[in-house]
């Protein structure tokens, strides 16, 4: 059977997260109802990334097999077309190997946080970032963070719930930018684990109020010990930028 | 009485507009009724720039009096605590001279329009942008749109509604700029005419699908002609991003 990729944006605010679950609508089940009905065929999607409930992308990665050929251009129009009105685009759709797979085959995932630092409230970014409020260092945050590059236990900055079998993950990119009114920290490794972009950004908030040293922040990493972390940035304002594949 | 400018951003979407109007709500009304619930006081507020219904601003400026005096920040949290939940927010609240009028104090209004090229649909800017689906000659719109500036009579593209006594204006910056998949129409004047900007947005992309040269655009301004004009672009991706004073 030929295997799809897809690349998608969808806006994570309806949505119970990109994994299929009970208690209520993901991404995930909206992908695959579309496919259904442009099809007929009932397939399973695989993410790259499963991203929580109400945090968005825009360069989310899935694959899934078919039994019918179908060219990139018909298949991201025809699903586009039956994902109506869901808050979910096919940016591309591509015939690959089928050794793909969305998951395993990722070398890099890139996320993005974006942080509204201005007093008041977001009106056109309603959604789609943290509205903190005030002010942040941000070269107090970006200094910070790049002591914790590298590959770490990182058990303090994930969830109690995470299922990964290992905390120990690598991290490559962890940048503070300020754009206008926004602060936007960017992060990139192989793989993350279960809320560790938003323990990390909640943890640098502090850095950025000068509440952390760049010392507490190591000291937190170091303790390995979730109560630790410093409290979750929200799902709103963190994104799944891009996957990127051999 | 004291008198202040507020700088204020808005989502268009669900307002009939800046001004009051019979048949809706609009974004002045919105805020003279957080005014009122705030300060007791039932003042009228004088916008920089009437901006039609769906239009956004990042940057629209009004003056009003009050018989108090406030501090700036003190109005502008009071006011955007009244606004809830309605997408209006103050940025800045300011005391400024008597003679100060929001409109007639105007040096120049920035506006930008959005528009998105790709393929498949905006989610994340849904109702932020003018999708338009396929990619447009930006560097060809650029040129022709420079052959624009400079003092003319704009009759071909302004509303047959326009109020303004003169069709005159003198229009000192028309660039065309690409991000990734967006294309930005950057406009400058110290005034604009109604619909001005949609209407040259919608011309400049006859340009950029190359069913008109730059000649047929400085054409049909030459006209002077209302039916010579291209579409008017959608409300959605307009906004009134800054306007500057003495």
């Amino acid at each position: 059977m030929p295997r799809y990729k897809l690349t998608i944006e969808y806006d994570g605010g309806p949505f119970v997260g990109w994994q299929r679950q009970a208690n209520g609508r993901s991404v995930q089940q909206a992908i695959e109802e579309a496919l259904k009905r442009l099809t007929g065929e009932e397939q399973t999607l695989r993410g790259a990334g499963r991203t929580d409930a109400g945090v968005h992308a825009r360069g989310q990665a899935a694959h899934f097999d078919l039994a019918r050929e179908w060219t990139g251009d018909k298949l991201r129009d025809g699903l586009n077309a039956h994902l109506r009105p869901e808050p979910v685009a096919i940016l591309k759709a591509e015939a690959v190997a089928d050794g793909f797979d969305a998951r395993y085959s990722a070398l890099r995932r890139h996320y993005a946080y974006r942080v509204m630092t201005r007093r008041a409230p977001p009106m056109l970014e309603r959604g789609r970032v943290w509205h903190v409020g005030h002010r942040l260092d941000a070269p107090a945050m970006h200094e910070a963070a790049q002591r914790l590059l590298g590959t770490h236990d990182f058990t303090t900055f994930r969830s109690t719930e995470c299922q990964a079998k290992s905390p120990v993950r690598t991290l490559d990119v962890l940048d503070v930018l300020v754009r206008d009114d926004e602060l936007v920290v960017e992060a990139r490794a192989r793989s993350f684990l279960h809320n560790q972009v938003r323990s990390l950004v909640g943890s640098l908030k502090l850095v950025g109020e000068g509440k952390w040293t760049a010392d507490d922040l190591v000291s937190a990493l170091e303790a390995r010990d979730r109560t630790a972390s410093g409290p979750v940035a929200p799902a709103e304002g963190l994104y799944l930028m891009q996957v990127d594949y051999p």
